[in-house]
């Protein structure tokens, strides 16, 4: 991919921006993308194949979001990442901005690295296929107020064993109640907000606001995933007071 | 070893292919150039190192060949990627070349890099070293025709689980007989010719044309290396017809 | 990081050292560090942040050092480093040279990476904030003469499980006695200083001298680490003659 990108664009600079995706984990990648792309300048071209459907029915897409461009398939990968203001797509079909042989399983090579390339050099995303509108969006688990408690789930664990949950921190503000925050992960209770990983007992998990405005439940000088043997879909729910 | 060509050659632009072969895996090494080099610009420095033998014998190497060069042990990790219309090569034997001090274990750093780097700022080859013409070949399985059968052997496994074979997909051309493929890895059968990853039953084992034009062994949904069991060296068998 | 890094310093070239520090590991940093800053070119500027303490007391410093800059936090992670001939440091205090909103988790992004940037753009280090002298040190194990044993420990295992150790190859002429060298690992001995990894018998354990000067136990064609179970911490000893 990247030898294609620079023999279409010479000037490109090519940035990695994760090597830890698993095979197949669409969300991951989704969460992975959402993370980065407003750190990134504008005119950015953020090219991620996360393609279990390779060669399938999926579309391949080129979006433009917030003054960057997305570039994957067409499969949720990239909807999280869509800037608030609004977004414009197209499906990546025009021949002429694909490698010339387009193989059965490897289109992050002759489909969607030309793409970025082209959109990298300059060419008008207009020009790479048709407009579509109706994105696959990804389901993303939310929360929800349910009892007094603010119910959600992990989305992720990092590379830390941090766990991402799918509540963020400026929902808090709409618990009803007073006093410090309780937390529980999957039923069990764990320690409240913290302001900083390095509060706490070694080895007790707890509750902070994570660098994404999400609460996250991290153990310090440990691995929350491991010590409360928990990841992706495991229930979290929070509320105000004893 | 990025360091000391970015102090030889400031200019040059750092690519990094892959984080994936494993240590002393020449092979997978020699896989991996063989599928991007051609992908890549004209004039492109190719710096690969596994090299179980570094500071024995084995002999250091510049290769140009296709308007690319190649830069690595004498082991066989270059040879896959030698283009079919010739290639010359030295041995990069020549000091003012080399950093001044060479230690036992890290020719990637004191050998390899700076000649890469030297290649880069527009040093020509026949500077490095003197000419050689007999490079160590790797020894990689191919195939044959046997009683009707096209015999080959899986040559790796890539991070999807994907099997690559030894199998050319225009040898499928050379099979007698008519009808659908049959396959079979280490004795067993799985499914035929697949047009797409997304074709057939979640979890079964299948075969596609893979994207350096060998025939593959695919799971949907998975992996063919888990679900076979199956490896580097594992058996495979097609013909045609039941 | 790397987009906050582009945001600031549109120039700016991004070179990844290494994936293969594990989380908290403040050891494996500082030797990552210290085996490659002095190959890079003068300028350089060095962002490393393994960062158990995060939002916590620790400071975050920039360094300057043999003509290149550090930037890390305050927790030994730069201190193999810093070049013989002297260092100047700073705390990076300075509100203009961060992002406008510093999370609590990552630092990386909102404190480390714009000063490594500003720094990369040519700010001088001391408008970051004011000069400190009094870094956090890094216990490491060093080596000492014990009853004609020259003795030390194992520092880290590499990728492919050598064994690097606290002793200097220089150290070894300091050793009392004639002959060969003898080295035990564990208590266990192994054999003794090869000149290749190519000399000795495959799967036998044996000390040559590695890349950054220091006596390191490896195993041919196989893992130290693995052969010998022995890591990090693990004593060393050698001394001449039967």
């Amino acid at each position: 991919m990247k030898g294609v990108i620079l023999s279409i664009c010479a000037s490109a600079r090519l940035v990695d921006l994760t090597h830890e995706i698993r095979p197949q984990d669409v969300l991951g990648g989704a969460l992975a993308l959402e993370a980065a792309v407003a750190f990134f300048p504008e005119g950015t071209v953020h090219l991620a194949v996360v393609d279990p459907g390779v060669g399938g029915a999926r579309r391949a897409l080129a979006v433009r979001t917030g003054g960057r461009y997305l570039v994957g398939p067409d499969n949720g990968l990239l909807t999280l990442a869509l800037a608030s203001e609004g977004w414009a797509a197209v499906a990546l079909t025009a021949p002429e901005y694909r490698l010339p042989t387009v193989s059965r399983t490897f289109h992050g090579r002759d489909v969607f690295a030309p793409a970025a390339a082209h959109l990298a050099a300059g060419v008008p995303m207009e020009r790479l296929g048709a407009p579509v509108t109706d994105l696959v969006r990804l389901p993303v688990p939310g929360c929800r107020l349910e009892g007094g408690w603010l119910v959600g789930a992990v989305l992720d664990a990092d590379r830390f064993g941090n766990l991402i949950t799918s509540i963020p921190a400026t929902a808090l503000d709409t618990l009803p109640g007073r006093g410090e925050l309780a937390v529980e992960v999957s039923g069990r209770p764990v320690g409240g907000l913290a302001t900083s990983y390095a509060e706490g007992r070694p080895g007790a998990a707890a509750a902070i606001v994570g660098s994404t405005g999400r609460l996250e439940i991290f153990v310090r000088d440990g691995s929350a995933r491991d010590a409360l043997d928990a990841g992706r879909g495991a229930g979290i729910r929070v509320r105000r007071g004893a």
